[in-house]
This record gives C-alpha cells, sequence and structure tokens, in this order.
C-alpha cells in the first residue's frame, strides 16, 4: 500500500466538497458523468457499466441522466477513483481492488483469494454489514459505493505453457490484479496489473506469458484462444469477482433521498443481472473454444495447496490496519456462517440431483 | 389442473382492463394496494413483501404509495391472485406455485422439484427468457410479473416420526405446496398446501403429521421445534424458492415509463436482498434449534431416489399444455447449460477451499 498516495487522495476528495454541489442542483434535470475502468464495448463488464447507466437514468425519468465514458474517454481505466474522489467526474463503474494503493480493505469489494462466492459475498454485504464497511471506506475517499456488477468465479487464466507445478510460476510474467496476483508473487512469479483494454496486445507481444481475465464468454471476447489454447477453467482468486458503482459523496449527499435510493436500488439490480449475463453466456463460450481447439484444464492439487498457503500469508499482510483488519474479520465471520448452511442445504440438494440426473 | 378456473379468471382479468385505469391516473400521487400471501410479520417473506411496498414508494419519491395488506387483511393468502386479477387489488406478493390451479407453468416461477438453485434461476429469468415467459403468463390473466424474492434452498422439513424409506411416506398426511405436493402424492402421501398462516395449527392438533415451510430461520419463527424434533435440512422440492410480485396489467400500463421501470428494478433488488436474509439467518437459527434438541437428519439416498423417480413423472404430467412445455422446456435447457459452467468453474473452487481450509 501506498500511504502517501491513501493520504493525498482523502484530501483532494475532502477539498472538492465545497466547490461542487450548488451549481449543478440549481437545474431541474442534472446530468451525471460516470467513467469506467472498460473499454468501450469490453463483454459483460462495459454491459455492467451501460446498464447502470440506463437504468439511472430511465427510473429517474432523466431527472439524473448518466453519461457513460469508457476508459480512455475522460481518465485512464486505472484513474477513475482519483477523478471521482477529486470531482472531476461523478461516477465511476469499476473493480474496487484496482485500487488496494488507496486502501488494501477495497480488496474485499470485488474478491479476495479463496473468498466468496457471488451468494456469500451479497449475503455479507447486504445483511451482515459489508454495505457499510464499504461506506466506511468511502467515507475516507469521498464516495458513495455500491457493488454494481459481478463476473462469477472467474477462470484461472491462459499460459503458454502448462502448470504442473508450483515452481512453474517462478519467474513467470503474469496479468492479474488484486491480492490473487500478490499470492502469484509469493510464488515467484513477476505479476502485473494490467487494465483489460492492454492485456491482449501483452500477451501477443510476450510481455507477459499469461493472463485472467474473467470467463470464457469474455475471455473469447478478448480474443485469447488466438494467441494460446492453454486454459485454466477454476481458479483461486476471484471466486465471485463484484464490480463496484461509486458517487462523489458531495453529489451523492446533495440527490433527494428518491434518487439517492435509486442509484442504490438500481446497482443492486445491476449486481445480479451481471452475474447472470456471466453464467449464461460463460457455458456456450466454453464449447466454442473447445471448438477452436482449447485445452481446458486444472490446476493439480498441490498447485492449489501452494495458492492456499500463499494466500494465508497475503490476506495476514495488512492486519496492522484497523480497518483492514475490521473488513476481513466481518467477510470472513460472514463467509463461514453462510457457507455452512449452504453446504448443508444448496450443496447436499446439488450433490443428491448431481447423483440421480447426471 | 382446473381449466375452468383457468378460464374463467382469465375472463374476469379481462373484463376489468376498461374500467380501472382511467381516474386513478387522474391524481398526481397514486396509492396502490399490494396483498400478500403472508401473514403479517411472518419471518423473511412478510419482510419481503414489506420491502417491495417501501422501496416502490421511496423510489417514486411517494408518487407511487404502496399500501401492504398482510393475509386475511383484504383477502386470503390464496385470493390475491383473483383479487390483482380482477382489480380487487393492485399488486400482489405471494409465490406463484399457489396458483397452480390457474396455470402448472406456474410452478417454475417459484420452484419445481430437482429444478434450479437460486442463480439458475435468475439467469434463466434475466438472461434466457424466463421473465417473458413469466409475462406470457401473466397477460393471460391481466396481471405483469416479476420475481421479487427468494428463500434460497427449503428445508426437507419437519416430521412426527423419521423416515427410514420412501413406504413411510404411504399414509402420511403433510403440508407442501406446488409440484413437491404432487410427488409426495405419487409416493402415496395425502398432500394439504395449507398458507403459511395455518400450519402450526394444522402440526399442533394433528391434522398433518408434518410439513416443510422455508428453512432453519423462518421455521423457528413459526414454532415448529416446540411440535417435533425431527427435521430434515436438504430436500428435493425447492431448491430456490421464488417469490413474486404481481400488479395488475391495466395499472402498470397506466404507469409511466419511470414508475414501470422502479416495480422492475425493485423488484430485482427485493428478490437478491430476501435470499441473502435467509442465507444470513439460517446458519444462526439451525444451532438454535439444534441447542433446543433438534435432530438435523439427511434424508437416505434410496429415499430421494424414490423422490426423483417421481418428478420424472410428475414433470411431465402437463406437457399436453403448449405454454406448460415451452416454460418447462426453455427453464431445462438454461438451467443445464448454467448447472454446467457452475459444476466446473463456482463447484470446482468451492470443493478446493473446503479440501484446503475445511
Amino acid at each position: 500500500m501506498d500511504r502517501r498516495s491513501f493520504l493525498k487522495t482523502a484530501t483532494v476528495g475532502g477539498a472538492a466538497a465545497s466547490t461542487l454541489a450548488a451549481p449543478a442542483i440549481a437545474q431541474g434535470k442534472r446530468t451525471l458523468t460516470m467513467v469506467t475502468s472498460w473499454g468501450r464495448g469490453l463483454a459483460g463488464v462495459h454491459d455492467s457499466a451501460q446498464r447502470c447507466a440506463d437504468m439511472i437514468t430511465e427510473v429517474t425519468d432523466g431527472q439524473l441522466t448518466v453519461e457513460l465514458k469508457a476508459a480512455g474517454e475522460l481518465v485512464g481505466g486505472f484513474e477513475v477513483f482519483d477523478a471521482v474522489s477529486s470531482g472531476q467526474a461523478d461516477m465511476y463503474h469499476a473493480a474496487d481492488y484496482y485500487f488496494l494503493g488507496q486502501h488494501p480493505a477495497y480488496a474485499f469489494f470485488t474478491a479476495v483469494p479463496f473468498g466468496m462466492t457471488p451468494s456469500e459475498l451479497t449475503t455479507w454485504y447486504y445483511q451482515d454489514g459489508g454495505m457499510e464497511l464499504h461506506d466506511e471506506l468511502g467515507q475516507i475517499f469521498g464516495l458513495k459505493s455500491f457493488i454494481a456488477g459481478n463476473t462469477g468465479a472467474q477462470a484461472g487464466g491462459w499460459f503458454r505453457k502448462r502448470i504442473e507445478s508450483a515452481e512453474d510460476f517462478n519467474g513467470l510474467k503474469f496479468r492479474m490484479p488484486g491480492l490473487g496476483g500478490r499470492v502469484l508473487t509469493e510464488l515467484g512469479a513477476s505479476v502485473q496489473a494490467l487494465p483489460g483494454s492492454e492485456v491482449y496486445q501483452a500477451l501477443s507481444s510476450g510481455a507477459i506469458d499469461g493472463t485472467e481475465w474473467i470467463g470464457p464468454w469474455a475471455d473469447e471476447a478478448a480474443g485469447f484462444q488466438e494467441i494460446t489454447k492453454t486454459y485454466y477453467t477454476a481458479g483461486y482468486h476471484e471466486p465471485g469477482a463484484a464490480l463496484s458503482l461509486a458517487t462523489n459523496r458531495d453529489v451523492f449527499e446533495s440527490l433527494t433521498p428518491a434518487h439517492q435510493r435509486a442509484i442504490q436500488i438500481v446497482a443492486a439490480e445491476v449486481h445480479e443481472w451481471t452475474l447472470t449475463l456471466f453464467l449464461s453466456r460463460n457455458s456456450a463460450a466454453l464449447q466454442r473454444l473447445i471448438g477452436a481447439g482449447v485445452e481446458v484444464l486444472e490446476f493439480p492439487n498441490d498447485v492449489w495447496d501452494a495458492f492456499g498457503e500463499a494466500t494465508v500469508k497475503v490476506l495476514s499482510e495488512n492486519m496492522s490496519d484497523d480497518l483492514y483488519k475490521k473488513v476481513y474479520d466481518s467477510a470472513t465471520t460472514s463467509r463461514n456462517n453462510t457457507s455452512g448452511w449452504l453446504t448443508i442445504s444448496s450443496g447436499a440438494f446439488t450433490a443428491q440431483r448431481d447423483r440421480i440426473f447426471g
């Protein structure tokens, strides 16, 4: 973590507060600029941002009209956090684990290694304190954030050659953001967190040896199968990666309660809609990838063990930060609770359904 | 199925169309009456209906103010469908499988035996044609319906004595609505579909020998543990039971596009919120039930096999109805697609997480 960036950004967000709200409220209709981390049209994630913009506009009858700027159109994909924190833009749609430099606890609002499935995450977020902790983080940076999208469990990724043991990660140049990337660093990999728009070129040119992106549908759209055929489906790093919709906090507080509620409700709707979009598209895409000669593989158990061992170390690294520890403890308690019930209910059901109907 | 009830209701809904909308639109603010199948305060399900009412009211800034009437306050719990279809009330919140007498395809919009988990259901509903089919059903009865709640996988239920084999269902008086109940009929049970408000009394008096209701949290609140200690957690009958919010179609069509969108978005938000409410509360409730002496059991494999065999028969019963077959085919295709991907991604991940971290 870069503590100076953390403090600087917080100050900028605070300073911007007093200069923003008044002129914008004067008009009856109001245009909000949304910046995103996604290249225009990027499968699934850009769709998710676009749906946030469209639904907020529709449900407020255009009283809030949200205009979406894709990555690079106003600011770069990784600059959206500072742009909204400072008031340069009104909202961003992104994955909050891109902003670990601002605060490491943001990892939990996308995904952490061996973390939560989408149902576990939403249970924590909507019922067990997750949303309130997201808000506590947002107060530091002048943001009002809600989760607003989920990719589902992400695929392990694309490699130039097979992973036979954990040693194969030693020296590997791999693209993976978030704490998942930190785990690979523990295994000796040289990890980069490129925005989506730059990954194809990096893999194609050999600047990286491999990459994870999202899953079969988005990966196929990105075209990685043109570069390598070695694909691992299950991954340890993002068992249900949430996307976030964050609004400049002064802008948010200047809205009517009805419009504030509209943003919150739309974010929740888009979370589920986006998850189902990925779940719907992945199976068919995987079949097409297999048809195009892609080899679908699983990491061996001892590689999973190495991921697990490194994860314990990485997740414990920021425990001296009180807010990180608070988020970690809250998320862990909730997940253990939810997964316990899911195992003996949904899990037991699915096992019987598979046993009987195959 | 009762075809006469089906036709009669459709006609009533149609006749009501022309008399409703005009006077209501004249006012700037509009009060909508929501009836429900739930007794006031019934854990989880009444909360879900109340959240629909509150969120629609808040997000429209009271332009639509929804007033909730619990079961029995305006009409009985099972009469809400006809009340909204005929225009006596504006909206209902219920489980659509209560209305198999109106049309058997409604089963799929709550749950069918060995059917869909919540993620599979929402993927079908939001991406693979489920919502459009719900609407096609609604057109017959003058309703505009959205799923708006989910209990998650329901528990197998409470029994006066243990189930050792499928023969133990022969002659058993059991409360279970929907096609799940039809499956038990195949095993010789005498099945009743009592509304939630009447179940405790029926079990307590011996009018029934057992009941399923929802899961540990709602079951504990209903108090079944005071009557018997024999509890089966996993069930075949409702692997993710959706609740529905249905609006009289003429009322819905008289609303502005923004208000129509508000109802749709709120329904989706409440679907996820309700699911997480149950997931959050079930583990702790189960521990309390165990503390109170409840025995937590699993049905033996050969009982599951009998459930499976009867399910194949029951699901095939209405195939001569074109719309039922269309819904069945759509749901089945989507589920196979989604579950295929979930098994090799989320399923493989969860298995590794359990193996490594227990």
